[in-house]
């Protein structure tokens, strides 16, 4: 069958047999298929409709374009946490050493950051000698020790994935659910897990802001989880304003040792409740708890025994960093920053947050990628004082940048306060766990 | 405005403005837009649609991708004839001539065959040293002497299309009504026309084989035409059986040659008849005859008076070919062929022919292109010599094949014996005009 006629039929709203989805994913990775039949074959996907058997069968077709994840001799169950991306989002810095001190084996895979959110890899990276290049084997060897291992995606897991999303992205077809959950799927289910939680953002700094989208969604990725067989939950959470203190990249590794060490001030709270939500369901999940209250109790006690911050130090040893940033999580924050508070031109009440404004502005200073060639700038970030619900005074700091030079400050700080509309009334406050499916 | 922002908006259903088609089309060419972007955008345009005026823009904008041709200094009225393609079609080369016998200047830039139908090129081609690459320059000049020139698309003309048409044709995004209305068009007015008729072809050999279909795409090839203030006029015709006698390359010059000679055999007439209607029309359309009968007398006269041939007698000449097939036509038949008859294994009346079978049978014995970059043998063909409504006998010829080795003819012969439906009763013969648009 010649890709024309393949493309054809979708063109035409016919469906995709599991035979005709394994040739076009074939032909992406053999090359047989020139990039301009994809993306045609993508936009007739994106308009015309992918049903469940087909995503299901296009989430096989990705994840046999690679190789699973050689995990063998390791007992314990093997589980780990997707995000869909959100604004000061480092739960997995937290969830990976706290799963694995309550006896989950997680095999993290993560990506980078983009346009206004950031990836786990280049937060770790700014624990210095970190290395996220780990081969199949390292993977193992460093799990085996320390219980998780947290790396990048490389050419041997769902290799077809990397290859769709980059056309995807240059052609207006990301944001579509089939597509999305056989990108997330594809490279999830090549760890060999036995359960997966996800994390899926609703508010103004997800990507899918809508409510009722992102369960949709959430239910499209649980019931492809579950046909492969693997234990999967997920839980819709707020992104309507930066979660923890800190976005960026040093900062936010700061934050999490913070935690890890038992320090968390207030601001930094949420960022713990959302990971004990999430390991908690992991837990369960992997049955080594039996209530999502008794995977938070031995989530608190991994903290307070300091076995998880223990596994972090563990890690970073063994992925080549500098583990002295557990007892001294300062040496995390460059010294010399500027440091610039931005004010609140009125008093009242913080009624709702641009978070797609804060991500973004974080970006521009350098935090973040424009362009995924882009490089970072560790250091850089923002500090969120003010949440939805409190009350500010005229020229009270809603929040503190920290860059590298005056002018990079005052390039963002006007989208910064324009980000935070202030009320007179008290707002209605949202809850951090909107729904779980 | 990024690439992607305009393909979401299509992808989106929504109309597009002049200004981002010009966006489109001028990333096409300057190499700004992707390949894979471009044929995203084609697919959303294919399935979502485009609106006339979205048609009229996607004309404009692929006319402006080069330039108008330069027939200044010439006084004749300009016209033109554009065939969507068929079987055995070769009325090209007698409009040609027959038109500039009647007055009308013809700056005819022509195409080459693929998949089963043959190209005028080609054709063309078979006359030894025929040279079918003309300058702008040489068109004009071509022109001037002798009423016609016959040449093939350059980078000069309309450059977007060829672009497109490539990208169309790997991506299932050919049949369109709007995109082939640009495609047609964008060339065609590059030409400079005061005059355009057109042969949309309907039935088992044209591309578009539904009446109903083919009316619709000539109304909308005539709106665009008139839209940009050239006199267009459309007539469908037949294409359920091939076109007068014979379907190859050298063949087919021979049979318009004895035409112009007036030596036509019966089974060639519908060739005469079918170019005398098209030049009359553009006759009528070009204030040359006041009547499409005055016109017929016009052309029958160009034809007795001997003028048509040496017009083509001239055009040979200038072109750089060998004028004496103008005299002794035998000449174009190649010697030593191996003629095979297609006998008829069953006795009644010819009720159907599939007349793409036919097309690409010719194209399978390399009288035509199976793909792009094939070569063509001129020498090989098909002779029709039933047609629908004529009665035979079992064991009697339906047609002769001219190939090189019998092998050839053994592979075929079947497939042209099938293409012939015979019937006991006496079918419903059909027009060879079936309407005028």
């Amino acid at each position: 069958m010649r890709p024309q006629e393949l493309i054809a039929k979708k063109r035409d709203g016919r469906v995709l047999s599991d035979g005709e989805i394994d040739l076009f994913i074939g032909g992406v990775c053999d090359g047989s298929w020139a990039d301009y039949q994809v993306t045609a074959l993508l936009m007739a996907m994106f308009i015309r409709g992918l049903n469940h058997r087909e995503q299901n069968a296009l989430t096989r077709a990705m994840l046999h374009s690679g190789t699973l994840m050689d995990l063998s001799g390791i007992d314990a169950p093997k589980g780990d946490k997707h995000s869909t991306g959100g604004v000061g989002d480092k739960t997995s810095l937290l969830i990976a050493p706290l799963a694995a001190a309550c006896g989950v084996a997680v095999p993290m895979i993560s990506g980078r950051g983009l346009g206004h959110t950031g990836g786990t890899l280049d937060k770790l990276e700014s624990i210095k000698g970190y290395n996220v290049n780990l081969s199949s084997g390292e993977f193992k060897r460093v799990i085996k020790k320390c219980g998780f291992a947290l790396g990048g995606q490389t050419k041997q897991f769902a290799p077809a994935d990397k290859k769709l999303y980059g056309l995807r992205d240059a052609t207006a077809t990301v944001p579509y659910i089939p597509l999305i959950v056989a990108s997330i799927m594809s490279k999830k289910l090549a760890e060999g897990l036995d359960a997966l939680v996800l994390d899926v953002k609703t508010g103004s700094g997800a990507f899918i802001q809508k409510e009722a989208e992102s369960i949709k969604l959430a239910k499209a990725l649980c019931a492809t989880g579950r046909s492969f067989s693997v234990n999967t939950r997920a839980l819709i959470t707020d992104m309507s304003e930066p979660l923890g203190k800190f976005v960026g990249n040093a900062v936010e590794v700061y934050e999490c040792i913070k935690i890890l060490r038992g320090e968390a001030d207030d601001a930094m709270m949420p960022t713990l409740e959302l990971s004990a939500e999430l390991t908690a369901s992991l837990l369960v999940q992997c049955k080594i708890a039996r209530t999502i209250e008794s995977g938070k109790r031995k989530v608190e006690n991994a903290v307070k025994s300091g076995d998880a911050l223990e596994r972090f130090r563990q890690n970073i040893e063994l992925q080549g960093g500098d583990q002295r940033v557990c007892d001294r999580p300062e040496l995390l924050l460059k010294k010399g920053l500027v440091e610039t508070a931005v004010r609140t031109a009125e008093s009242g009440y913080v009624a709702s947050i641009d978070t797609f404004a804060v991500g973004r502005a974080v970006s521009d200073i350098g935090g973040g990628r424009i362009k995924a060639e882009d490089g970072v700038d560790h250091a850089v970030g923002y500090a969120c004082l003010k949440k939805i619900g409190d009350q500010v005074k005229k020229g009270e700091a809603l929040g503190v940048i920290y860059c590298r030079r005056q002018s990079q400050a005052d390039a963002i700080s006007e989208n910064l306060r324009n980000a935070y509309k202030i009320s007179k009334e008290i707002p209605r406050t949202t809850k951090l766990i909107r729904a779980t499916v």
